[in-house]
């Protein structure tokens, strides 16, 4: 009853160039609560699917430590659809389609079990829906990590800006931080948007690694240089999860942990994007994630 | 008689979002020397120059532990000049004048005492200028770095191939990389050139940092987080310099030291972007980059 995270459960139709992923499993809830079960467990998934999405993959998440009883399932409707390219350098990408069917009447109502989660990851939904989840959860939450993206702050930004306050960790990418902030330096971006509520904001530079900032001090953990990157699709979910789930682990909220939080959530967005959908990251072993997380250390560590 | 550097001293003409530099002393000679000076001296700098640049910079070189034996000084020239623009994400940058000037004749003269120099830095200049300094060089060097840039992959490849051939260390940016060795992922691209002649590649990737390639190993060197960068003109330069002269300090080539010496240059180009021209380099304490230095270990260090 630790971790819970609330995000899309949907279908991909993903392009890259190395290859094709046609109506594929994916969305933020998806790859971050499998991220987060890899540290803690069971992690209280909220999400809304139609009955077109597989009962099948419903099963394998239950068997890896992800309670799916707050998935609600429209058994007529459709469930959320993306459809995407990447270019050629894997920086940028095209959205193709966007079908929200059942996402759209979306409106979470916790079961009675999750209401007591410590560690909260409001994934990129509307900020309504997130403000909804943090109404029905008990005062008894340790870190609460918001996820958005500039869609919102485009069209939403009052709304956003009240969940903002309501959370201890957001986490963003680099152009929208300077969007939120007003600021190009990251720094004194940092700075503005420590003032709007949160303690700690990370800031996701994708192949450029990530930056948490909080407490006075900064932290930077670089992405690992891979050979093959076949898709990034999930990549900041499968980090946001990984992160929180270590949280959720060690309960423990201070700089130095949310460092070892920031490599162990690097760690799984580094084999999230090693194949398409959750291809990778569906059965790490404890070794494998272990190496990995030794290899960030290696990558980075000097002696003076 | 340890540290050799050849590149540009020069003037430039700067524009960035924070101000205007108008005809201030720079080149990769002038930025990589000083970077240089403060670990290992004198360091020996080979470059031409007009009768327009000033004496008294020239002087104040010397002062600083820099040998200005090898700049060609020709009176009746002027010397070379570049003008630029950085745009508001300071990320790119337009040229807006370039007058090679006294550098269209620069045929680099090694005096005696500067030929059995152990630590080679070849600025980006011509392949044909990079070898010809070579040929002049003892059988003494430990350790030959070359920086050059995209510029010379286009027009000149069969050239720079031959002199990326005869040296121990390339450091360009991950495009260059990219297009010299046909390969999108660095870590690929890294392996293809790794073949091609030296030992270790850097792959400068600006405000994201520095990775290193060497010894079936891979590392990777934050930019430090800043409030202000005024103008990044010669950080790329100032990083080899840092690079080269903690070389010469230590007289180390193994990977370990690789590492301590990649952040040595990154500490000197965070420097260098905080004020125009050498202004920020120029005078810098002891305790001050060690300081700096100790910032990056804070950066990016944690204790798994």
């Amino acid at each position: 009853m630790e971790m819970l995270t609330v995000g899309t459960v949907a279908f991909d139709d993903i392009t890259t160039p190395f290859g094709r992923a046609e109506k594929v499993i994916g969305g933020a809830g998806l790859y971050s609560s499998i991220a987060g079960s890899y540290f803690t467990g069971p992690v209280n998934l909220v999400s809304i699917i139609g009955g077109d999405w597989p009962k099948e993959e419903l099963h394998a998440l239950e068997e890896r430590g992800v309670d799916t009883d707050g998935i609600e399932i429209k058994e007529d409707g459709k469930s959320f659809f993306w459809a995407g390219k990447y270019h050629d350098n894997m920086n940028g990408r095209d959205t193709l389609a966007t079908e929200l069917n059942v996402l759209a009447e979306f409106d979470p109502v916790l079961p009675e079990h999750f209401k007591d989660s410590k560690y909260i990851l409001l994934g990129n939904l509307t900020p309504e829906v997130q403000s909804k989840v943090l109404d029905q959860l008990d005062n008894n939450t340790e870190l609460i990590v918001l996820d958005t993206m500039n869609f919102w702050m485009d069209i939403a930004l009052d709304a956003l800006k009240a969940v903002i306050k309501r959370v201890d960790v957001l986490t963003i990418n680099d152009e929208e931080a300077r969007q939120l902030s007003g600021e190009y330096s990251l720094v004194k971006a940092a700075e503005v948007i420590l003032t709007m509520g949160p303690r700690y904001l990370v800031i996701k530079k994708g192949e450029h690694g990530a930056l948490l900032f909080g407490n006075g001090e900064v932290f930077f953990a670089p992405a690992l240089p891979l050979a093959e990157v076949k898709d990034p699709t999930g990549a900041g979910d499968c980090f946001a999860g990984g992160f929180l789930g270590y949280i959720a682990k060690t309960q423990d909220t201070s700089f130095e942990n949310m460092k070892r939080a920031i490599i162990h959530g690097s760690a799984m967005a580094s084999f999230c994007v090693e194949d398409f959908s959750i291809e990778r990251i569906k059965g790490l072993s404890e070794f494998e994630i272990k190496e990995r997380i030794e290899s960030f250390k290696k990558l980075s560590h000097f002696d003076l």
